[in-house]
């Protein structure tokens, strides 16, 4: 039997909770019995949901009151102090009592308050934010998604390694393939930023990923690669811009299919197949980010998902410390 | 009557060149019988083509043999010389014998050879390049998209005069709303560079739009906005992306729809709200590029489009010249 897995669960963050979170433990423990939910927050009403449907050596619950609002700014979540769910679970890990944190809270705080808990890994600048994102062939990872608006050519290098290290804790069997993300294929295009980095990585002796160069926002969904590395503000204008346009097409494919009655009628007989684009597509499957750079990881899951897209943020977990990712980006960043 | 508009045609670029350019001139035609076309290219060639389509009144072939190459770098096009059909439209416009000019051809070298003929509209300091963007309620215009990788904040502020100046010619029934492309929506969101132009655009008292501070990616297709500002890298990452996800689930769609029996048939029953669909996101109707800033207005149609495309870019340059771009830029840029 492998080792016990050890997550710190801001129970009180995002839409839901702490329901959502609970159900999402329980959705998860399902498929993972060899994980430990410490749990912060409010005990009764976190009680209120468990019910006996995870084992009582399986959790702990931390009790506490304070939480930090979705509406704080960073400075005022910092303020409310240590007794907040979020700070209690942060703390957590940076005591080794756990060995990874999540929350579905405020991502602002949730960056600030790790920030001011935990340590970089040595000879990382900067810590990044970043995601999945589906691709024709499987998931890509993409960093920085907005923590660092500026980045240095050192910064975009030490992405590129923390992003292939995470690539291969969740997808050990593929090979990690780093791009940077550019506003053409040549070697001479971009700014003088991604210019010195191209060159950098390209003389680069990489043992854990193979650098293939720019790659433009269009072919981004190829799969040609799967570790996408930006500054923070295009990450974040990317990110979000593939967001918006899903949400538009398939807001007005929907309004298509169920215009009259015969597109209603047809997408009736269609549905399993609509059902099976829709499972596709799912941003359940890639719910939330990973804030990566910091000595113990940390993950975002976003404020707005279900308990089913908590619990793919929990298997992400999992997975980052079955696949070793602090140790991976230790090795690869001293190489 | 109104006064005949005299579009210079580049009638040898882009991918099926003369035939689309000419398919595409004949298409424009028929709803627009006040133009006045002027083909640059191979005399024979565009004969083959023309057959009495047009009246002998509504043309004229300028005759050239020498052409830029799709594979042309700028400096190669240049050096081609002053009798290629690009130059030769472009300096056209240049001598005012015509008011308009459009290519299918190579994006680089149509801007290099018009930054070389065309002088800049006076107070503004750099060309942009800016497309037609789909969103729920109509269409944005969307700048710039890769002409300038570093702007400042005086180059944002004349890409949003210059965008709403030329969202007005298109749509002058509804009113310009500017928007910089950002992070975040809060006022201290983003780098110095958008941070200042945010600031002066606040203060500035604008007669033609209306500056709605930021927007993020996810929010450019929701129609609260319709000329969107960034600088060209972003502009650029924006786009394709947007572009590359429009593609993927399209392609994720038509898997879906036809991977089994019942899929292809009910597609079948639901051709027509499909053909709703596509017509609604078919991407000729926002064709090609508009490249503003110059004293005479550049129009790049894309190479790979067809000639209902190009029409459509033709319909582009009529509007463009009827709406007064030009006038209306000098006159916001001196405000």
């Amino acid at each position: 039997m492998s080792k016990i897995i050890k997550i710190a669960v801001d129970a009180m963050g995002g839409d839901g909770s702490p329901k959502k979170i609970i159900d999402g433990i329980i959705h998860h423990f399902q498929k993972n019995k060899n994980t430990y939910y410490q749990m912060f927050g409010n005990k009764d009403k976190i009680l209120n949901h468990i019910n006996n449907d995870i084992p009582k050596s399986s959790y702990e619950i931390i009790h506490t009151t304070d939480i930090v609002k979705g509406t704080d700014s960073p400075l005022e979540a910092a303020k409310r102090g240590k007794n907040t769910s979020m700070w209690l679970a942060v703390q957590n890990v940076k005591e080794k009592k756990s060995d990874i944190v999540i929350s579905a809270g405020n991502t602002g705080a949730l960056l600030v308050i790790s920030k001011l808990n935990l340590k970089m890994i040595e000879n990382i600048d900067k810590p990044a934010l970043s995601a999945l994102w589906p691709n024709k062939k499987g998931m890509s990872v993409v960093l920085d998604l907005g923590a660092n608006i500026e980045c240095s050519p050192k910064n975009l290098i030490d992405f590129s390694i923390m992003g292939s290290s995470l690539f291969k804790s969740l997808y050990p069997n593929d090979n990690a393939k780093v791009a940077l993300l550019n506003i053409g294929s040549e070697e001479f295009k971009g700014n003088e930023i991604i210019k010195e980095t191209y060159q950098q990585l390209n003389l680069k002796k990489n043992s854990d990923f193979e650098f293939k160069g720019y790659i433009e926002g269009n072919q981004l969904m190829n799969g040609d690669v799967n570790v996408i590395v930006a500054d923070g503000f295009t990450g974040n204008v990317a990110l979000k811009t593939a967001e918006g346009t899903a949400n538009f097409i398939t807001g007005e494919l929907k309004k298509t299919m169920t215009g009259n009655l015969l597109g209603k009628i047809s997408s009736l007989l269609n549905i399993y197949n609509l059902k099976k684009f829709k499972a596709r597509l799912d941003p359940r499957l890639y719910n939330g980010a990973i804030f990566i750079g910091l000595d113990s990881p940390v993950i975002k899951s976003h404020g707005g998902t279900d308990y089913i897209g908590f619990s793919n943020s929990l298997s992400v977990c999992t997975k980052i410390i079955s696949g070793d990712l602090i140790q991976k980006i230790t090795k690869n960043i001293n190489q």
